[in-house]
């Protein structure tokens, strides 16, 4: 699919341009989840021009987190099938439907599953970056599951296939709103920038916007995968003088290291719970504690280890089939904080200096990348991550 | 017992004054739980004077919480006995000890659980209100047993009794360190301000502190009781705009309206979960929940009811026996912080600029006490509280 680039002058003809594709369905490759809990099949499928506020993306680069790997296991109850999942990835638009304003054919772009209305009272506020577009808040990986329309652009063997978190990125062209979706810099390098679009965003966002580490702090960061990694970046980034990783594979030690981690713990080669461990070595606790794992035992081990007075426990993980956790006010009233996060607490308008961030080399997301791999070794991809061997994997078209 | 009320420029001669009294024990009436599960019995107990940095005060009001009920339930595990409860009350200074330098006979004083060491990594950070003297902050009810030697000043038939939160106020007569002290004004009316030793500055403090509840916000408070309707008067003096009430006697009603309360709810009169009617109420959820009440519904309702986005949602009530609530990171991703308070989040500094704000009116403490009674009445004074007919009954002695 030829992607022509406009200049900034031709925007009226580019809209006529693309309008032109408004007709025009493609047929691409794409990765379908049938039903719940079988393995994804690489197919053709048919991806309907935008509508109004929609844009067609070509996606060069798509990464797979393990909320994909979730869907594929089954674990997400309300999700409708068929669907095409994957969310985190870079692009270029291909086309733009009736009514796009900020993007024309050409533009790099990361479409995001956290949307950005800007009307809601959500969008409106400073304080959340949640957008009230997502119907569902109790179930966001649920939601966006259709376009504004109640229509899917999806199509596969004549049936409709589902959308998957507003982007649905495991597809050569997908079709997203434009209010999932922002601009980045042309010279960005789409197959490390699009781990902006979920993994990276997330626990570094973490770190520092809902946490809100700061200078010379202790942080406990359990999970070292794609988003703990991320986190640990973010620690460090914000100042932290401690940064203790914890993980059950030793392996993921030595990058946790290079990137900010100032010692490891490995639960399976302590005597101890690893929260009575933490407690020891930080003389009472630290102050910050990242659960990127989501699991009964991390958010135990996350909440236990955060010192009194003033600890913030921040939940980053969603384990599908998690039992959570029970928490007692004696636990909180000590000063202790617990919180989450969504998207890092990035409004989408941050990302695209995110990506100047990464282009100035303010934080490393090369180090994060394991594997690249075309995009018919989903499979392989899959595997790699999890039988823990990835921290991520980047597909290409 | 006679209380002289030296000048400023004897001080020197109070000391020696006061010392004198070092050799004296006074006899005095006192509550006693001589076990667990076991009414309270009104004794005659001796009252050691103070040691160093120790100072002996006369009891002149005290009032009871549910706190105290607890430990006559036999519900605080690791609880000492026999043990003298009490911890709201308000009293002056009998004598002081040798290197007391803050407090002289004749003081006004509130005994406070919350101690002030000025020295640990707690008392130096802003960040908190706790101090490091509490030595088990994993149960500071049974904490703060003993004086800093470890032996007690009381006895009662020949045998030692334990303090309690290191203030002990069911007696005429108590021993506290002075770093549980704080001096307050002359004029102080101490059958009022004593509220001001736990239940007011809790509740108070949970919505101004550690809520921080925001001008034009929607709050709800689960629990009407003492702490609960001092939340609410914190809700209203923070701004907040609507202040829901929410308690299973609505005969508590009429005060909360008085004190702040726009609307107030009653979940046996309602027909589905107080929370979905919370939600419907405000169209999302209130900004700010703060539970009181501290068992599992309640924390429920108090966290289900909170907005996505940036709701805050903090735990005051410790219910003992409680199952706790069992959390989901996604029910915290979504925006939400938990927090809780511990004594409303003051650093005992704060407490005589509260004295000093209820003279001038800032808030009203007076329709907090229902009932005054004489000190032996205390049976009756716990009878009434238990039956949810008082907010507070004051005991003099």
């Amino acid at each position: 699919m030829l992607v022509r680039r406009p200049h900034f002058k031709q925007r009226c003809k580019t809209h006529l341009f693309s309008s032109n594709y408004l007709t025009q369905v493609i047929k691409c490759k794409a990765a379908i989840a049938w039903e719940a809990g079988k393995p994804l099949c690489i197919e053709e499928v048919e991806v309907a021009p935008p509508k109004a506020h929609e844009v067609r993306i070509k996606i060069i680069a798509t990464s797979l987190c393990h909320t994909d790997a979730t869907v594929i296991d089954s674990k997400f109850e309300g999700l409708s099938f068929p669907v095409i999942v994957g969310h985190e990835a870079a692009g270029i638009v291909e086309s733009i439907g009736p009514e796009v304003t900020n993007f024309k054919p050409g533009d790099k772009v990361i479409p995001l599953y956290a949307p950005r209305c800007r009307k809601c009272k959500f969008c409106l506020s400073p304080l959340t970056n949640l957008c009230g577009k997502i119907s569902n808040l109790k179930s966001p990986a649920t939601d966006q599951q259709l376009m504004e329309d109640k229509t899917s652009r999806f199509t596969c063997k004549g049936k409709p296939v589902y959308h998957f978190l507003g982007v649905s990125t495991f597809s050569q062209y997908t079709v997203v709103s434009d209010i999932n979706l922002v601009k980045i810099d042309d010279d960005a390098n789409l197959e490390r920038v699009c781990l902006l679009g979920c993994g990276f965003s997330t626990g570094y966002g973490a770190a520092i916007n809902n946490a809100k580490v700061t200078p010379g702090s202790t942080c406990a960061v359990f999970g070292l995968g794609g988003v703990g990694l991320s986190a640990v970046i973010g620690c460090k980034m914000a100042g932290a003088s401690r940064i203790i990783g914890v993980d059950i594979n030793s392996e993921k030690f030595a990058k946790a290291k290079a990137l900010g981690a100032t010692e490891c713990l490995n639960p399976r080669d302590l005597h101890k719970p690893v929260q009575e461990v933490i407690i020891e070595l930080t003389k009472g606790g630290v102050d910050f504690a990242l659960d990127c794992a989501g699991g009964s035992e991390t958010m135990k081990a996350a909440l236990d280890c955060t010192i009194a007075g003033w600890g913030t426990c921040t939940f980053i993980g969603v384990a599908a089939g998690s039992k959570g956790l029970t928490i007692f006010p004696e636990e909180l009233i000590i000063g202790r904080t617990i919180n989450g996060t969504f998207f890092g607490g990035w409004k989408s308008d941050s990302i695209p200096k995110l990506v100047t961030d990464y282009k100035n080399k303010k934080f490393n997301l090369d180090e994060l990348v394991t594997h690249t791999l075309p995009f018919d070794k989903l499979s392989e991809a899959f595997d790699l991550m999890n039988q823990g061997k990835s921290i991520r994997t980047i597909l290409t078209f």
